[in-house]
């Protein structure tokens, strides 16, 4: 009636991507902490580490730890999603060890972000990608489009390029795509352009998640705009954490309670409860960062 | 046809409903020079100051003297409109000797926030706005309505309530009414619904506005709900000031820049650049307060 979904998925990023931004390694208990305390608010899609080298991201050297504990206390809850990225073959492999049965895997829309990034073309990667999901058929693979709404190098970045690696994907049978708002430029009515011609070619096929930044205070207003053309599921981050922000106080990925707080407003059924995800916050402060971006950290007192 | 309006008004607020809210006195000459570089910048629809007793609100003592100097300076620029805020005739008097032509008058939604505010019921404020217009024929009176999305006594206001202000507003021949978000608990659905019934209840007969908080991070997204219903005007603050955040750090008013720069991604005109206001930003950061709320003060550096 409204033009709303009535139901919407929140994918916990905070985890992953928030974790994996912080300077100082997070003791591996405190990660496990912070993930159940999310979990027993109701949030039932976790991206709960990345299987990557710890040489390269040592904050993520626990990624087997982690997963195994969550997945050990919670993989027999019905409906739970654990969610691992991986850059390869050997991240799929690690993850499966540990009951992974979901893995993203990033590739960029702009040639040079993927380069910058992974040090390989497009093509590349995606023929990486088709390896995995050929080799892991147990494995849901998901696929995170970086820079499908701008590129720090090349600015705005041609729908084709995104719709071209949508319509890959779909050949390759990734489970979910999430269009991605790497640097934070995407605006309503550029989310509203994209998200309108990616459910077109994927045509119902396979959902199309989004994953935002609030870097110029558009992430929500962002989430209204893709929800308004049917996307039900928005990756976010506890706190605001993570996203690479390029300036100091400045906000990265949009935070989940400000999202939650918008669709609880709204009456849009998440199954996750806003007090005791604000308690998930409040032991990310205490433990972890206390000075967040997000904006429901600062005015729920 | 993306459904937004081309062009859009900003009404800047910082200058009044900004520093009001700031606990030590800003210099004359630096409220002067801010307002200078605001208008600079392009924008031409600016509350200047507000005309209340000097000893309930000292920060506004020197009103007549900022209204003057702006007006002197700016009088003859075209399309300019210089607003003052007054809460009752004698507010009036003073504003019209300073040659403002245009005043706002506070009336809430809800009676206990009458009441709180201004110590009256809303049918006395009502009578009292008939007086105003009626013994100042030559000034254009804008009404904005507080509380008209949540009140921090009653919790939701009901729309009739709202709509019953605008009809009144309409009969007394007010020139614009104000949506006000005053405790910034609107969301885009609320935002959609009572823009879409107070847009019917004038019929085209005056202009609607939107006056939004970003307490809760939805500033932004609730500016987009309104110009997806045709809404074009929009009150916004200089780096958010303002807005009576009532926990530290927590943002009040919606920031201009934060709307400028979505309303310039997606194309609509307003007449004012982006990177001209950024610097009436940068004076408002170095003399009167560095640690603003807004994300487009954080982030571009």
């Amino acid at each position: 009636m409204n033009g709303l979904p009535n139901n919407a998925t929140i994918v916990e990023v905070g985890s992953r991507d928030g974790f994996q931004n912080l300077p100082d390694f997070i003791p591996t208990d405190v990660k496990i902490k912070s993930i159940e305390k999310i979990i027993e608010s109701g949030v039932k899609d976790v991206e709960v580490t990345s299987f990557v080298n710890p040489k390269a991201v040592p904050q993520m050297a626990d990624a087997s730890e982690v997963a195994s504990a969550i997945i050990g206390k919670y993989g027999n809850r019905p409906g739970m999603r654990f969610i691992a990225l991986i850059p390869n073959a050997r991240g799929a492999e690690s993850a499966v060890k540990c009951g992974i049965t979901t893995v993203s895997i990033v590739i960029s829309a702009s040639e040079s972000h993927n380069k910058a990034n992974v040090n390989r073309t497009v093509s590349e990667s995606l023929a990486a990608l088709r390896d995995i999901a050929e080799s892991f058929p147990s494995l849901a693979v998901r696929l995170d489009i970086a820079t499908a709404l701008g590129c720090p190098f090349e600015g705005k970045v041609p729908e084709k390029d995104v719709l071209s690696l949508v319509a890959n994907a779909l050949d390759i049978g990734v489970r979910e795509i999430v269009l991605c708002d790497t640097i934070g430029v995407a605006d309503p009515l550029s989310v509203d352009s994209l998200t309108r011609a990616a459910l077109k070619e994927v045509g119902g096929h396979c959902p199309i998640a989004l994953h935002l930044h609030d870097t110029r205070g558009m992430g929500v207003a962002n989430t209204y705009a893709g929800m308004l053309n049917g996307i039900e599921k928005f990756e976010a981050s506890i706190g605001g954490l993570g996203g690479c922000p390029f300036a100091p106080g400045a906000a990265g990925n949009t935070a989940t309670e400000d999202v939650l707080n918008m669709l609880t407003c709204m009456g849009v059924e998440t199954g996750i409860d806003m007090g005791r995800y604000m308690e998930a916050l409040r032991y990310v402060q205490a433990n972890i960062k206390s000075d967040l971006t997000s904006h429901m950290a600062k005015v729920v007192v």
